[in-house]
């Protein structure tokens, strides 16, 4: 006789998100359709988010979730994140190797050795193919650029079994382009409204110091002198895990991309850049870990917020 | 003395797109950043197409732009389309193979032969993850299945420097999964739907039966094959090139889907389906095409319809 292992706390959330319809499995880890009540919810966070950010009048341009692959290798992500990186690659053989493609993507074989690296690659943050958009106008007002990306879908190559950990997700990113301290301060602004919107959604979210997931040994020390700067605060917040999880981040990139991309200020000196991005689904997902899972039924306080007409 | 080629049609409108600011160019062909007039003209369009159908109330889950691989083995998208899809590539090495792979990025080398195949391609289209998601559901109800997918981002390899040919776009697309004459008379609905909401927009749209880009001399035999049937039909605009564009497609799969990935009626039997998708590039395209590159100086009747509040 065998005794099944308890479940773990993901594992038990992600059942239950399947059971309500607000999560549909597709069989890979980390990829889920999403019922109707859940993409309400997204979109009515998302909202909430427009309408803080109205004031700023900021510019809303779109960009697909591919990018050049160009942008990468610029940017130098390829330095701190390859593990992450999501290539595209495409079939351009003639009749024969279609043929022989077909026949092993029939039988179970492995197909993906025929195809062949595009020139594309999804985009790791909503942010990146803003930097040379911005950089191809020329040199920037005196008062900077402020950017409203939208909600974004953005890919990590991070296969998991924690419902919180998509490897492709929405975030909703704000971006400041400009001088050094106007790009401080439009960070502090956002910390501090990024703790109401919370508030305003009934969500216990602790800022704190915090750094990306850079690769291997040099990435431990990468990571250390991040934290230590003050480069990157996440919003943390309890979904599935018994650790919190960081539903939105606060970062400066200093130089980092108007040099990539050769962004000048007005001056002719580097532009300095700043990102805010919340990670719509994981803030979904912590509105129903915190208030239950039919949102019917969510405090009222929370349900103005979130449906105020 | 070097005479310059005359430009065409599509590079000239391109370039329209991109001095009104549009079109964002990445520097890659068929992938474009949008600007905020542009990205309101398709929202708007969005949603006349979504006034139209309320009345139906369809299901209104949502997928994300990735999907399992497996999905399109089941499909068979393999045998007739290898040359457009799109599989996501990343990097599983350790440290030495890291360095290696950022080194060649840097340089300008190939570093992409480091990378190996995901679980994930992307969606060819936005119908795709839909199948297996209800299928999971268990035998159809005797009136079938409704669903709107939304917008949703769609990718094709097909690179190219005509703006209204896209490697990653929005496919609005709407799907009906259930008895043979259920799915055929939806179809019929969304032909004459679609006659209006294009007559709504102002835009001349022939409709026409078509065929999908099968690949290759096989693929010939199977879009004549499809053309005879009656099984795909085109609703065609004026956008940058000489000849038409399909801005919307109306197809019957017959059991394809029902069969691959085992969608089963009520009595048992496999489900027919049929899926129409409008193409919100294109037809934002063909807006500005047909109206001019400035939304404020269109015809009245088609800012009523586009701009109802």
């Amino acid at each position: 006789m065998t005794t099944a292992a308890p479940l773990s706390t993901e594992s038990r959330f992600l059942d239950d998100l399947i059971l309500h319809g607000h999560f549909l499995p597709t069989g890979e880890p980390g990829l889920y359709g999403r019922g109707m009540v859940f993409e309400d919810v997204r979109a009515r966070f998302d909202a909430l988010v427009t309408r803080i950010h109205a004031a700023d009048r900021p510019e809303t341009p779109r960009f697909p979730p591919l990018i050049p692959r160009r942008t990468l290798e610029q940017a130098g992500y390829l330095n701190s994140f390859p593990h992450l990186c999501g290539v595209v690659f495409s079939f351009e053989g003639g009749e024969p190797a279609a043929l022989k493609l077909a026949e092993r993507a029939k039988n179970g074989g492995d197909w993906t050795s025929l195809l062949s690296a595009t020139g594309v690659a999804l985009a790791p943050a909503a942010c990146y193919p803003s930097y040379p958009a911005i950089a191809a106008r020329g040199p920037l007002p005196p008062e900077g650029v402020t950017l409203d990306l939208g909600g974004c879908y953005v890919f990590r190559h991070e296969p998991s079994a924690d419902p919180a950990r998509l490897q492709m997700f929405h975030q909703r990113e704000l971006v400041r382009i400009g001088a050094p301290d106007q790009v401080a301060a439009w960070r502090e602004t956002w910390m501090n409204r990024a703790r109401k919107i919370f508030a305003m959604a009934g969500l216990e979210a602790a800022l704190a110091p915090a750094s990306d997931q850079f690769f291997g040994r040099t990435g431990k020390l990468l990571a250390n002198s991040q934290r230590e700067q003050g480069l990157k605060f996440e919003a943390l917040v309890s979904i599935a895990s018994e650790q919190p999880t960081a539903a939105a981040s606060f970062n400066l990139h200093h130089e980092h991309f108007g040099s990539a991309f050769g962004i000048r200020r007005h001056d002719g000196s580097v532009a300095h850049s700043s990102c805010v991005g919340f990670g719509l689904e994981r803030i979904t997902l912590a509105l129903f870990r915190a208030h239950g899972m039919d949102p019917g039924k969510w405090p009222q306080s929370v349900r103005r917020n979130l449906w105020p007409e």
